[in-house]
């Protein structure tokens, strides 16, 4: 590893900053977006398309191959289907009037991994992914491309997916030269992985405001999303005194400032947030008698289902004190994933030898490589952002740091199969 | 008194409650109303005047001469311009989709007093008012009516009056035959008056819960209508710890909760109400950066000012602690206005009379009668409705109910002019 540390020892090779920064600033250009603000960039449109196809060019322009699952995900690598490779990457699909980075940096980085290990000719057997629909903006479904390849969904779910226009998933595929109607096959793409790494701007703003230029994440939270409702009674705001009223504002507030509490004194990977407060009937001279929320519980242990527990109870006892309906229901369950120790011992073994200031640290954000740590040892590798902005035009990251990024995955990729080769 | 007495000894005269129905329920029909569920009746409008038009031929029925200020406030009276007289009225413009007894129940009730007196010879002194635009629907200014009468409305502020659809309130007055530029004339309306009497349905559910028949109003509450803001940062749900949060929500879900006890522990007569929460950006898996929400504190003393100083103290102090902006603007700021004792108290001998429950109560809701009463010593009766609902379809209210208070007025009336007379 001495030609690595050497060049570590150095930060990172600033020609792989300048690199990264031309693929991620070209794809924000507007032949790779949807109009309107930042990026905006879903399965099957033109603009994808001519996306995959920048990364397609890249690849082959250092020897390596590229294909693509039964529903469109990216696949580049200099070994055949099936070898013994470690894998990359991450998604190159957007939010609505998203940033350059979210995705599409990760996929940039694990393409200059490749150019990197071309380059010093080290002959890496690498597979590069990258997913489609992980934000789930095209056609409603998070992690969709993932999800597929880890044979998690039906064919009737997918033949249910469908854009805000009406365009069937399926239907845009074939009409994009894809065969969805052989989604189960996508699994074989990850035949001979032997290990995974996601480079993923971190999206929050742990790394900035403690001063690390890496995260080395070594779990994935789990979340609970659900709606809550409590239902008093409507009255006249002017001619209902205090003691008359049931009113649902109140009762909803108690559980917003409760749940800011149990989380707090939850373990320290817990989060719990209420985004969304909606009253009924929502005038300024009216005691609401209708209020639903929203709560957003997450962590990488169980913890975030305690709280799931503590703050549905506390809300029905609110609520069946004033009188009060109260109901709960769980849109989406996503269990925790922890990363894989030796995975995770390597990025970190890498990152140490950087002399930059890294840190371990769970992601709260969800991401494919959740789907993927199921079959293939796996970790991630988070960049810093700008005030933890994402999914928004005014997302920023530094090149220079998804170049650290790229040099420690090297490494750590490197030392990965020279144990497994040893063994 | 005997006749009167006897008369409501054994409840009020059935006719009555007959004939106040049938001109609610008639002016319900779709004649004197704009298309939609329920009543929705702005001033200018052909229902509305075909409305004016229902109780102008209902009075002149019985002898009544009937005039108009010059905004459109019908005034109908036995006695010409100017002399001594007794006031009563309410208003017959409606919100929309609104029901059919707010407001106009009060003009029908006033005019079976007149029909009542008429009916047994008693040739009282009378004159019916039925104010616009009490409820501003039509031109988005609440009383206006009655504050043009008060000489409230400068000519700068007419002339800015306008529809949703941006039809001018000088405009439509003028073409609906009335002379708007003359409005400051209005105030001639009330000379002569002695007294002023407004009947209307309460829009609570004190009277329905408590079991009373009428409500003799002592006061009317004023209020503070504010916006309040708290300005904390966004970040993303998943990959924010609590302890690197400003969640804006919790603030304000602490002023909900305090705003609640601090009303409570007041005087009985301080209602606190949140009607209105905006979170942004308002989805579920993003801290609220932004929570604003509005105050509406009423009482008929100067508590609500008091709570207001309170509870913006500490929702600025809540603020400040998390290192957020805080921001309160009033609105609008109505003084409470105490109702006429004299007055009150005849209400109050004349419904002890009956046998039926009645008891002094404030009101919370603002009326046309808050304007009169500066000038003109005045109460107001208020009949139950059915679970305190009003602005809505479902509003309804008992016409029996609306009878007896018709003659209760009739017998305080009478007692005033006699008094009045006497002195």
């Amino acid at each position: 590893m001495t030609d690595i540390t050497t060049t570590l020892g150095a930060g990172s090779d600033p020609s792989s900053a300048t690199r990264i920064a031309a693929d991620v600033d070209m794809l924000a250009t507007p032949e790779f977006t949807l109009p309107g603000l930042g990026v905006t960039r879903y399965a099957y449109t033109d603009a994808y398309a001519r996306t995959l196809h920048y990364f397609e060019e890249a690849f082959r322009g250092f020897g390596f191959d590229v294909r693509y699952d039964p529903v469109g995900t990216l696949i580049a690598s200099n070994r055949p289907p099936g070898e013994r490779c470690f894998g990359l990457g991450s998604h190159c699909d957007s939010v609505r009037n998203g940033g350059r980075y979210d995705g599409t940096l990760g996929v940039a980085c694990a393409l200059e991994v490749c150019r990197l290990a071309h380059e010093r000719g080290l002959d890496l057997p690498l597979r590069v992914f990258s997913f489609l629909e992980e934000e789930g903006s095209g056609f409603g479904q998070m992690l969709l491309g993932s999800r597929i390849m880890l044979q998690r969904v039906s064919d009737d779910d997918l033949a249910s997916y469908r854009t805000d226009d009406g365009v069937s998933f399926v239907e845009a595929a074939r009409e994009a030269g894809f065969g969805p109607d052989r989604h189960r096959e996508s699994i074989v793409a990850l035949d001979g992985l032997v290990g995974w790494i996601e480079p993923h701007i971190e999206q929050g703003r742990v790394l900035q405001d403690t001063g690390y230029r890496l995260g080395v994440v070594d779990a994935i939270a789990g979340y609970i999303h659900a709606d809550a409702k409590v239902e008093g009674r409507a009255d006249h705001a002017g001619a209902t005194p205090m003691g008359f009223r049931s009113d649902a504002a109140i009762t909803a507030a108690e559980i917003v400032v409760e749940l800011d509490g149990m989380a707090r004194e939850c373990s320290d990977d817990v989060v719990g947030t209420v985004g969304e407060i909606h009253l009924q009937p929502g005038v300024i001279n009216v005691v609401p008698g209708t209020a639903e929320f929203t709560l957003d519980l997450r962590s990488t242990s169980d913890a975030h289902a305690e709280l799931a527990e503590r703050i549905s109870a506390y809300g029905r006892s609110r609520a069946e004190a004033r009188g009060q309906r109260w109901s709960y229901r769980e849109r989406q369950r996503v269990e925790p994933m922890a990363m894989h120790e030796r995975v995770v011992n390597a990025v970190e073994r890498a990152a140490s030898t950087t002399g930059h200031p890294w840190r371990r640290m769970p992601s709260g954000a969800a991401h494919d490589t959740m789907l993927v740590a199921e079959r293939v040892p796996s970790a991630m590798v988070f960049v810093p952002c700008v005030d933890g902005i994402s999914h928004a035009p005014e997302e920023r990251a530094d090149p220079a740091d998804a170049a650290l990024a790229a040099e420690v995955i090297l490494a750590a990729v490197r030392d990965l199969m020279k144990v497994e080769r040893d063994a």
